[in-house]
């Protein structure tokens, strides 16, 4: 099969208008497909196979999203449970690969109630913002780890979103993906994943440490190239980071569960200014 | 119960780094809370409640965002199945209403099948964005419908984003919130709404035109602030809507949903540009 139709980027024939002036072009659009996320496990002495989730994505790195997907979601602790992931073989009519299968180990049992409900309901609360914030401590594996002081240099995070941008294969010629980036303490970029969706595109990059064993992300910085809302915030808070940046704005939620588990958040992130919703604990801006 | 809380806005306390400087300021977020949306519908003479979905949304509007989010997905196929909808009494412990119940017609029984699985897959096929476009054509109400002949002014188009930007109440303070705007030929705003979820403004939003018989929303531009996905244009095609315009990039499927569909798509909508993805049949720019 062609692997060049998993390029993220399609060409297309557009029209565009221009200061009155009218032209027909090439133009350069991001690749939205289904993934279908599988998982097989044993179950009573019996091999049996699960649908968890069917995202929207952009192709590539789409075990590095399976794997980073059933982590942040709490349905898989560790990477050892993970004996192997690959694409089925049915394609589909548009000749892409959609349907990926995370084979998991003998014996493990996955947590299949959080796949079907995402939230904590109690019978007197309902559904809720806290209970959420409350069920993510509960599978959180990183939450109690020790930190080393940082005194983080606001030059250095100033200057993050034009490295990402710059890193960014593909939004310059698109304009329409998103990107999670992770930096080290000297602001230097460590891995970058790209996707038409947000929350991919941080599964792909957690999936990928976790797959490489380099979680929990402590002495990282995540930069997010939109806005930083509860899920993006839930998902770094599973892989253990204490840093989030985001060149967008956060939400309520994501500032209250940052705030819940001393996560460092900083929002419309430019090079001359910044705004910090929360510094965590042992955490200095200089 | 205080219904100040419901406004799509907080102001907290934060810090804000700006050339060098730094001060304590109290800045507006916007409000993130789950919604869960029940329905409550006859089976075997017998009244059934299930829960259809869990979103994450800004506070407001939440009845027609219930009412817009059954009709886009296709689980309800007119306004007469709702006979009601209204929050259940639990309160959350944040002191949100965050739970909703739409109370269908005796004796319609609705897809509930289409909950489950949003996307159309075959053994031969598996999923597939083509096959997710073909399962649209089969729910989609107003596909068929007759089109007026449509001499649509660019200088108007390029009009909308400051029109939308200057109307809408929490953007400018918060920066974190998605709009979804219709409005006439002329380029009058009709309805606006907005969210943290980009899918929740457009679902608020035709849920409006569903509970006020305006749907088709045939002779209407919709304005997205953002991109345009897949999922939004399948949301704008399930309202009968043939116009849509974007402030950001659409990706692939989104061209290919609206050139299936014949819905003119213009994205990176400026002043003085636009990109013209798809012209539908009897639309002419001028």
């Amino acid at each position: 099969m062609d692997k060049s139709l998993y390029s993220a980027i399609r060409k297309i024939d557009i029209t565009r208008l221009l200061n009155g002036t009218t032209s027909n072009v090439l133009d350069d659009i991001a690749i939205e497909e289904p993934l279908e996320i599988q998982i097989s496990f044993d179950n009573a002495m019996k091999r049996e196979k699960k649908n968890i989730s069917v995202t929207m994505r952009t192709p590539g790195n789409d075990e590095e999203l399976a794997a980073g997907f059933l982590y942040t979601e709490g349905i898989i602790s560790s990477r050892d449970i993970i004996q192997s992931i690959h694409h089925t073989e049915r394609i589909c009519s548009r000749n892409a690969e959609n349907e990926i299968i995370v084979n998991l180990a003998p014996d493990f049992v996955p947590q299949l109630t959080k796949v079907d409900r995402n939230f904590y309901t109690t019978s007197s609360c309902g559904v809720c913002g806290k209970g959420s914030i409350e069920s993510i401590r509960t599978v959180s594996a990183f939450q109690h780890q020790k930190r080393e002081a940082w005194n983080m240099k606001t030059k250095i995070l100033g200057q993050l979103p034009d490295r990402l941008r710059s890193a960014q294969d593909n939004f310059s010629t698109t304009g329409g993906i998103h990107a999670s980036g992770i930096f080290d303490k000297n602001g230097q970029l460590l891995e970058l994943r790209e996707d038409v969706g947000r929350h991919n595109a941080l599964d792909k990059l957690i999936g990928h440490a976790l797959m490489n064993n380099l979680l929990p992300l402590q002495n990282t910085i995540l930069l997010l190239s939109g806005r930083a809302s509860f899920e993006l915030i839930q998902k770094a808070a599973m892989a253990g980071i204490v840093v989030v940046a985001a060149i967008g704005a956060p939400s309520s939620l994501a500032v209250d569960l940052a705030r819940e588990f001393d996560i460092t958040l900083i929002g419309f992130l430019k090079d001359n200014r910044m705004n910090v919703y929360h510094q965590g604990n042992q955490h200095y801006l200089e």
